[in-house]
């Protein structure tokens, strides 16, 4: 049986030590959160975790999600009443507006408590998951009228939210829905159509369930120019906030997925549903885009969450399991064997996970930061940066974290032999749950185009002369500083290779676009690796301080220093690779013709 | 619902314009081979496997394998009646010693079925797979006796064979191995014991099974050196042929694993359970090495054959899938959005996949053809000289074809969207089911360990040095031809990096051999990214042959001309990242403690 052990610790030293979590005590939510409370946050959402939603993620998988011919859907066994204990504890809205009943905690914690969760279940952590993005997306663009109505009871738990983009024949190219929305006299519209793909469409853990629904107006132009967003609650609700009659639409199927067994994906049919305009007209997919940024984020989590608890299961197992003996000699005499430790593949293939996890975590946190900033500072420049590089970075971390986060459970499987191929042992649902993120919210493909066709770009390139800038700025900073010379050498190796992709795409692909489209996902890669690097760069820098200065715990400081090293030696070097891809350019990508595929 | 198509143009034009099969003529086998006979070989094989075993892939991965109460199997619908057509076609025999009923056809031959059937049904392709390894095995090392009751009917199909080795304490380590082999008066042995993930343990396509069984007898040596091989039948077998008593053999579960669900792989308990040695007392490592070498070379096979099916499936998808128009504009104004197939990320994806699975093609048969020449040649010198690469490429092939194998039934999978992971399209079986051959006959890190400690030092490196003598002469040799120069710098440039890790590893392994394990994983992919180089070298110069004579067709041609363009642009520039990693040691992966994990 798989077990989870939230990070706390390691959350902890991200925030206080590398990321001077204290520097941001002017912003709302910020200044209220002192270091006993943020530390007994940390350690409910650990125990929430680890003790009521790790033991239902095997059992979740195993059971998955029943559908009955009323066209109603029953979640795992158990998942009810966790359902209540997450809501009942107020983790829902634990960073949503106070005004509609949010503690109004930043983001950055929010993020925190989602990484812990979904490392726990990831089936079920995406039912309040998706509640919190239509919050957002309602927060930021319904009327207030909508907002009193919905916002109370989802931010509470009774009600939960879904978003409904893809259709048969459009996931990403959403410019050809077909679901219509006729315009009533009472302002309300009538939706007709079918969603498929729809996670938590229907479910028995709340009373009604709140859908944001992309459609057309009868009469709006075509493609992306002529989508409206709506909110279509499974009930209607009356003036008195009680709920009414059921609202004209059904979950028509649930699909049979290779992972997320305990999450219901739904096929919802729309049948002159009621709904109510979010935002403006024809400004849909503006609208949506909140969710979907909001999401994006969530599924880089969930990339993380993965190979976390992967990781933690492997090292448990290759401690206990006794098989060979050490190439040096035997290590533990007293047993028919060693354990799996002592192999010196083993080991780097536990470190390579684990030097991405850290990373990853940290450029989490380091980028949840911008996005309090960018949402919460008074300051409108430091605004405007922190939003530059939450834009630039959303496409780097849902890519790059999810491609790597199942990479990372795969090796993880890996370990067990022939026992992670069974079922029993819990690893292969940690592969099969990963493997989603790579897909939904934008499959990756998609996150690399936007990453370079789009945010690269944007502002005349703002947001990535910022970063530059920034890590530049800290490596000449502490180019002096012994303990980190050697990290910081390949530290700009690595960033040098990045600016050259950069300047190869302001060279090439101006004029032929194919030539960015060829290297995406390379560049894509190839920027998340560096970026973790400066991760690496920002704790070596925290632990050597540290250290200098006699604090902290010292066995968890010194492998923190191991692990900057290890990353550096064995990680860095891949971004030659990525950049001699990158600049071999499109021609011979696009010189086969279709029919010699 | 997933297709499959063998890819015979491909094999063809490999084995007659590019490994030369017509200068094998001499050993045995080879010279009944007309270019007729090929071809319908070929063409029956893939028949068979596209019209009989794949469309039992998708439905046998539904319903999987059932155990009852009595400790029988049932296979899933169709398996019985797939099996005895690929029995009665003699596909079981067709490398089989005619001596016993074989039709002694090139293992090379063997292997190209191996491929069509594998990709069509991985799961039911392991049922006659494991006899043909069990065939070998008794084949070199059983008396004549045991052969002339075993052979005919395994060879014939109506027995089947298994190998049993694994128990539930030892997976890699077989020298912690239990089962025990009491002497009995009359020659035999009564065995005891449990052994775990027995691939066709138990099942009801045959009438008998026949277990090759690792066990030891009382009071045999502990450790590798006391572990003797015994042929147990689940039915006896009388001294007319016919079957007798049940044996004391029984499956007594099954497990639930991730993928090649058709397959049962079954808890096989021994309850003093007759059997005969086969080979000599405390040899039975060696013997069972003939059966595992086969099959490593067949889990290889795997890897390639879940790539190349995908990479059907994916392309299929590609084409027919509009969504999005090409960055350089419309290119079919006539429909709602373009074809995937216009997108350079797509393209690169696909073109991925294709430039590995056509060079993995070329590797398995240069290697197999090795193995008939280690087999069957009367040459000393050159059976001596293929032993030595058959050796040296054995744990390549099979950790690197099943790691990238594996990679690659992701990407494919990954051309679907949302799609891919809804289990109806069937991708997410290709992924599930390629998982698994990165896992047995040795997990993948213990070929990188066969290959740095075993393979590369044997026989001061002969094999080694004989490749690398083979590259640079082909290098050399062709280094006017216009059309390959390009390609041979990068081939060059690799097996340079390729020369500089091995290198590293005798002057930095013998003393400290932490050195070659921490870098053995790196190594073996460095040592697959240069094989399939050369294989492409190997490929453009009969493609720049056949144009230059006016002889093929010339679409394929261009088509092999643009893909070894390709991997020479995109997939050889790994290999530098790879000498990094491996030449930066081992001193940071061994100095975490154990209890810093």
């Amino acid at each position: 049986m798989p077990s989870y052990r939230a990070p706390v610790e390691d959350v902890t030293f991200l925030l206080n030590d590398v990321l001077g979590m204290d520097r941001y005590g002017n912003l709302p939510g910020f200044s209220d959160l002192s270091a006993d409370m943020l530390a007994a946050i940390l350690d409910e959402a650990g125990k929430l975790s680890g003790e009521v939603l790790a033991p239902l993620n095997k059992s979740g998988d195993a059971e998955g999600c029943t559908r009955h011919a009323d066209g109603s859907v029953t979640t795992p066994k158990g998942f009810k009443q966790a359902y209540d204990a997450y809501s009942g504890g107020g983790w829902i809205g634990l960073s949503a507006d106070p005004e509609y009943g949010g503690q109004g905690l930043p983001y950055t914690i929010g993020a925190i408590v989602n990484e812990f969760s979904s490392s726990a279940n990831m089936a079920f952590s995406m039912y309040p998951g998706l509640t919190m993005g239509a919050i957002a997306a309602l927060h930021t663009h319904a009327s207030e009228e909508i907002k009193r109505v919905y916002l109370p009871k989802m931010i509470e738990g009774p009600w939960s939210g879904t978003m409904n983009l893809t259709e048969p024949h459009c996931g990403t190219d959403l410019g050809l829905i077909k679901t219509k929305a006729a315009p009533q006299p009472d302002g309300s519209y009538k939706i007709s159509g079918t969603k498929i793909f729809i996670s938590a469409g229907e479910h028995d853990l709340t009373e009604n369930i709140v859908h944001l629904v992309l459609a057309r107006i009868d009469g709006a132009p075509d493609g992306v120019k002529g989508i409206s967003l709506f909110v279509v609650p499974k009930f209607l609700v009356n003036a008195d906030g009680s709920l009414g009659a059921r609202n004209g639409v059904s979950c028509g199927s649930i699909e049979h997925k290779m992972g997320i067994h305990g999450n219901s994906t739904c096929v919802m049919n729309y049948d002159g549903a009621t709904g109510w305009l979010i935002g403006e007209a024809n400004r849909g997919l503006n609208a949506m885009f909140v969710m979907m940024n909001e999401a994006r984020l969530g599924v880089a989590i969930q990339g993380l969450s993965q190979s976390e608890v992967a990781y933690q299961n492997a090292v448990a197992y290759a401690r206990e399991r006794l098989q060979g003996r050490a190439l040096t000699g035997v290590k533990q005499p007293d047993k028919p064997a060693d354990s799996l430790l002592v192999h010196p593949d083993v080991r780097r293939t536990l470190l390579t996970i684990r030097a991405f996890n850290e990373a990853a975590r940290a450029f989490v946190l380091w980028t949840a930061l911008k996005s309090d900033v960018a949402h919460r500072s008074g300051d409108a420049k430091e605004k405007q940066a922190a939003d530059d590089l939450l834009g630039l970075m959303t496409p780097v971390l849902k890519g790059f974290l999810t491609d790597r986060g199942f990479d990372n459970a795969v090796m993880a499987q890996q370990m067990f032999g022939g026992h992670g191929y069974i079922e029993e042992w819990g690893m292969s649902q940690f592969v099969r749950d990963a493997r989603i993120a790579m897909i939904y919210e934008g499959a990756n493909g998609i996150q690399a185009l936007d990453l370079v066709g789009r945010k690269l770009p944007r502002d005349g390139g703002r947001g990535i002369m910022a970063f530059f800038g920034e890590v530049e700025g800290f490596i000449k900073a502490n180019g002096e500083n012994e303990g980190l010379k050697p990290l910081l050498g390949a530290l700009g190796k690595g960033l040098g290779h990045l600016q050259q992709a950069t300047m190869w795409f302001m060279q090439n692909a101006m004029m032929k676009p194919d030539n960015a489209g060829a290297g995406s996902t390379d560049y894509m890669h190839l920027f998340g690796v560096v970026a973790l690097g400066y991760m690496w760069a920002l704790q070596a820098k925290a632990v050597e301080e540290k250290l200098a200065a006699g604090e902290g715990e010292k066995s968890q400081l010194e492998t923190k220093r191991l692990l900057a090293r290890f990353y550096m030696e064995r990680m860095m070097p891949e971004t030659g690779t990525r950049l001699a891809r990158i600049t071999v350019g499109a021609e011979t990508v696009m010189a086969l013709p279709p029919e010699a595929f």
